[in-house]
């Protein structure tokens, strides 16, 4: 969330990459395509890249992955005419989901999502996306390629997008990006279940611990998904030149996949919340018990030991200890009172 | 709610079947009617069905139980000419409840609700409606007869059903499920009095689990009423062709009946929280008050046990043991000090 | 708020009486007036009642108290002119408050209240209204004569209702329940107010039940009020032709009542939330000043104990056992190490 | 908060006064100036005041203490043609905050705060003011000079009042009050500072009722300031004749301060949750500290007793009994036993 | 958050200081800039300042640091036709952030933040900036150059600010102390996140009152952000003259910023809450064990006690006694006691 000290006092639309270097070489997919033609390269020195102007009629992508070389972030945004605000927000890993519509073209900031079951951390990675008419370019933080099954479904020709514009594309690409966010709250829910499962099972000290990491996760999401519901929102309801009306019932439907994924994790964090408080519950009435059963032991013991005081004290004349059998009688009213206190508390259900 | 993984990465409008197969066997019902005519028939073979359009004046409809086959759904779709938006949703079990206008029909999404209360659990099935003009088609995942009623209610031409065109029917089988809600809610609610019950006249340990699984199971209801109210709400306000105005008021009626539901549902969520604060509550009184009992049993015997330490001990010179009546002496002061104890403890409320 | 469960799988417009019959006999009161004239007459035989249709420029009220008769609730509505769909509202004693507009006329849902403060519970009765120009029905479960006030006031030609026309007097008689309402929560406040001296003053075991009880009305009582603050909302800006615009201004006082009514009720709710936080602060305050007290009597014992069994022990050489005041001493000792003991607690103000 | 039980089932417009009669004489001020003209006058007496119609360029300024004389009131309604709901509201000390505009005139209802730092209660006052073009009365409960700066500004011809209409007059006097909220609520920030400071630094068993207390008053106060910045908010946009639109500058600016109150009572009572929460978190801390040392005690001892309750039986043959300097030992043993449990439970930080 | 005393019963635009002289020098820097000119004075002496009026397609900007001589500001605003209910917000410390649209120019009041790590509280400075077409004055309450950055990038005319006019400056400047919070925010989340670690570990007595400071700072953050983030909002969609169209798209993208502070705020706020969650439940979690661990001590030496208490009574006739191996016998049975409880406590995880 954080955004780097070295941006403040900059003029808007510095472009100052604020994250961490997290891929050594940057490369940039070029792919350009209508229904019937396909052109592919990839510029595994991005200093090398051919810039094309997208022909008419085909649709021209450029997915960089890698955006830490600022200067060239730079030398691309000259060369397709993109908004100096738009190449600050490329760079800068801490923004936070949005649509905006510009003069010359829309741009989308969307975070991609992984869930690490290990540690328990979702991993979030800056994603931006930028279309016009017939051209667009995405940026990632990492080489994973994540928008490998579009790249696929064009290749194949699978379904309309090989007959349909830079809008859809756009559209496939977050659509993707949404897709994967069902897979990490999955993971979440079967995590949340073997919580569940544990906290009723037996009380695990570190339980509380994990708890605690998942729902500050959720929270952390969940700031990041609400922004992006509004934009997909945004999105679906555009009257922007550069997407078409037919293309908007598409958007639509991803923008109810949007609140539906906000749903799953409001009703998460509700479920991790009803956990906590079950946890909670479940260790004091353990605890209680404990103490309970320890207590009613002391208690028992206690007017024994008393018993036992009295006739260890040394007065001259206490006749019950010259009797015979006065030490077996007192063995025996001991007995009695142990069983009766025993038989008491197991009525009141105290044991 | 989960989607299944096997969709990610898949262009809009494929047909996936994200449930279980819950029947063996897929039935299709066709019935068309208008005020006077009626002609039924079923499909015990799916793939059998003959598909009629429908006439000029009269309503068809297709009501087809069990989803799994989308090969079929999808000639099924193209036979009615269905976008395929709507097949995906048809066979996609965890869509959420919705609305939605497309250009030649109406889709309406919804649970249909069943409260296991062995289990204390809410079983849902996903219900799916299209409509136009003069004709219908309806989805469910099992082969229970949802719509029997109306079903009945047409061969027997009660009400003003058979009057009426395809929008109305759509209206009345969401009518129809809605109405099961409150079913579903009463039971919730008989189940909430016999945990307050339980609650206020014994403590029982597994209520608190119970109290936790019913509170989670109207967490999930209500995120899947939320949006149908919502749904309902688009629909009552539609200015779609294929609704006709004068039904309007029905399906307003509809939508009064679901903020009702949701009304209830939020309800007994706030019950539940109030029946956990009383739950806790008393099961810490009780606690306390064994305790405090406990600890004052233990408080009386521990200075009486203190005295008898005291003439216990083996000095050479302590006049008291001399005495003769030293040791009744000591009986009776410890006696005063016990009954002095108690009647302390009984003023100051305490026992 | 349960809906009984005959009516799932009815038609809408069914009437249906799905509550429990309160009242014998239906009694039908009706009164024709106008600012000269008066006409009343009550049939005790409800089925015996003359239906007079309205004269030009005089208000018709039919008063009928009991709806079980659901048949004659159709002949009613027959003659009159009634919706199906308003009828069917007019039995069900579960409906939610609401306001609604017909073609032919306008309806009211509305709940009057009755607080009874042995059981601590609120009553509620379903209260219906249809008004056009010159005509008004209303429906009362009971025999109680909500209205008297309103009929009195009729009677003697008191205010300006006797120069008004049906609008008003409708609003006149929402005006009348709602003040009720003012009632109803005065005597909650006074529960409120006896419980948190209760509270302050000695910890009774069965305020936390009151207290529970009183909340959970309150949250029945919002969800009731709550929707009757939307109508009367909608009923203050209506343009229906039956709703003279000069009228408006009183229904706006009284939306500003309900208003009033709904802020009461969520203070009295936040007012039990900080009683019962206040309630289990007093109780754990209490609780630990006992247990505390207690604990330090057994703390201030056991060194004493121990001090006594030292010398209780039996070894052949213990000089102190010799020594001819040595019992005098150890008491000494034993009295200075309890003061001591004492005066630390106190200081600590443990005591 | 209440509303007298004698309303209940009165026709609108019934000036009934529902307050404590709260001053002996009704006092009357009279004032008429323009900017270079000033008449004023006092009627002790308020049957004897004598009613000037408002002259041309002028404005004429009625301020009322004490509203329990309803007749007299209603006089001066009949007199100046003011709408009988207006003086219904002006009788009614429980009417909530708001702005009405009438045909003839506009009405606000508002309160005037005073802290009483003894009791710790907030006293409040019922204020009404109701003004057209050149004409002003205001109601007050008491005889508390509340607009005493305002006459002074007027009279001393301070800032441009003597310039402006009875709209801006409406609105000084509305900002006079609004500017004393102010001051009562600096005063309640003391109190909360002063608290925390107790809560911090020594546990006072008043503290709870003190904090429950405030909650309580801020609830109040809340109910009160949230309709009062509905008011001023319509009030800033009326477009009202009686209201200058060069004035509505100010009255924005008047809505400013109600939303910066509204601000502040919400972060009071936000701050006093927090105190609370740190107040229990305190209580339980330093229970528990010195629980936590009473029980370290008791076992430090409870091993000691057990190893001298061995050498206090009688056995026959116990050769450490024997033994010279057995005594010794087992006074060295235990006092090692002491001390390492001591050094234990230091390193364990449990002392 | 206070507003003096001294202010109530003014006149509005009554320009009053009311906060703490914290500038012994006002000082007054001068600057006036188009893309090819610059000029820029230092004024130490505030009184001397010379006032020019700004030439046509020129930016002049009057900084004035130092707001106590409310007299000067008073001629400032009278030379420089400034409103007077501006002048009494730039003079009154505890003004929220808003922005104001005048007929001559437009008002920004904002709050500059400053974090104090030690004593963990957040600083702030009331910072009000009035403006027109191409004339500017910003008032600070201190001397610490806030602006600096700003006005080097003036000087060394880095971006395109001395294209644009006073609009473009004003952002510039709000965003400059917008992209300050990023600062103060971050440091809190250290914080947080020192303290996280601090609870995890150990339980630190002071954590909660840390906790609770700076939850206090927060909301206290929270109520100042929350109108900036309204403010701004208005700022960017204003159709002042003031404000150039093409400059609105880089006020949205500060509104972003601000959007993005609220919700860093807001997710600190819920972190913090959980972390003390966290907190409480960790010190109930170790006292527990503790007085387990404890309980449990006792629990195994009370049975052992009472054992010894057994023989060490006085009956003549105990045949126990006088078995030669009877001390060794017991002995032998205490210690089988002593480690079956232990195992036992061991098997139900209590130790």
């Amino acid at each position: 969330m954080r955004r780097k000290q070295t941006k403040t006092g900059l003029p808007p639309g510095s472009v100052i990459f604020t994250g961490h270097k997290k891929v050594e070489e940057i490369i940039i997919h070029y792919l350009q395509y209508d229904s019937e033609y396909l052109d592919q390269r990839t510029f595994e020195n991005h200093a090398e890249t051919v810039f094309h102007q997208s022909q008419e009629g085909k649709v021209a992508w450029y997915d960089m992955r890698g955006i830490h070389d600022t200067e060239f972030i730079q030398v691309l945004g000259k060369t397709f005419d993109v908004h100096s605000l738009i190449l600050e927000d490329v760079a800068d890993v801490h923004q936070r989901p949005k649509f905006e519509e510009y003069e010359k073209g829309n741009f989308i900031s969307i975070r991609a999502l992984k869930f690490n079951r290990t540690s328990g951390k979702i991993l979030t990675e800056h994603v931006t996306i930028y279309f016009r008419k017939e051209f667009i370019i995405t940026f990632q933080e990492t080489d994973s390629d994540l928008f490998n099954a579009i790249r696929q479904r064009i290749q194949s020709s699978k379904g309309k997008i090989r007959h349909k514009g830079a809008d859809y594309l756009a559209y496939a690409l977050v659509d993707a990006l949404v897709d994967n966010y069902y897979l990490v709250l999955e993971e979440i829910e079967d995590v949340i279940e073997s919580l569940e499962e544990k906290v009723i099972n037996n009380q695990d000290a570190n339980i509380k611990g994990k708890i605690h990491g998942l729902k500050k996760e959720l929270l952390i999401l969940r700031k990041s998904i609400s922004p992006l519901r509004e934009a997909i929102g945004r999105f679906s309801k555009t009257d922007s030149p550069f997407v078409e009306e037919s293309n908007l019932v598409f958007i639509r439907d991803l923008y109810d996949h949007t609140i539906q994924v906000m749903d799953m994790v409001d009703t998460y964090r509700d479920m991790l919340n009803g956990l906590q408080d079950l946890f909670l519950t479940e260790v004091s009435f353990r605890m209680n018990k404990v103490m309970q059963l320890l207590t009613l032991i002391s208690t028992i013991f206690i007017p024994l030991t008393f018993l036992a005081g009295i006739y260890g004290m040394n007065f001259k004349y206490m006749p019950e200890l010259e009797w015979e059998y006065g030490y077996f009688v007192l063995l025996g009213l001991m007995a009695v009172i142990f069983v009766g206190l025993l038989i008491y508390f197991k009525r009141k259900k105290w044991i």
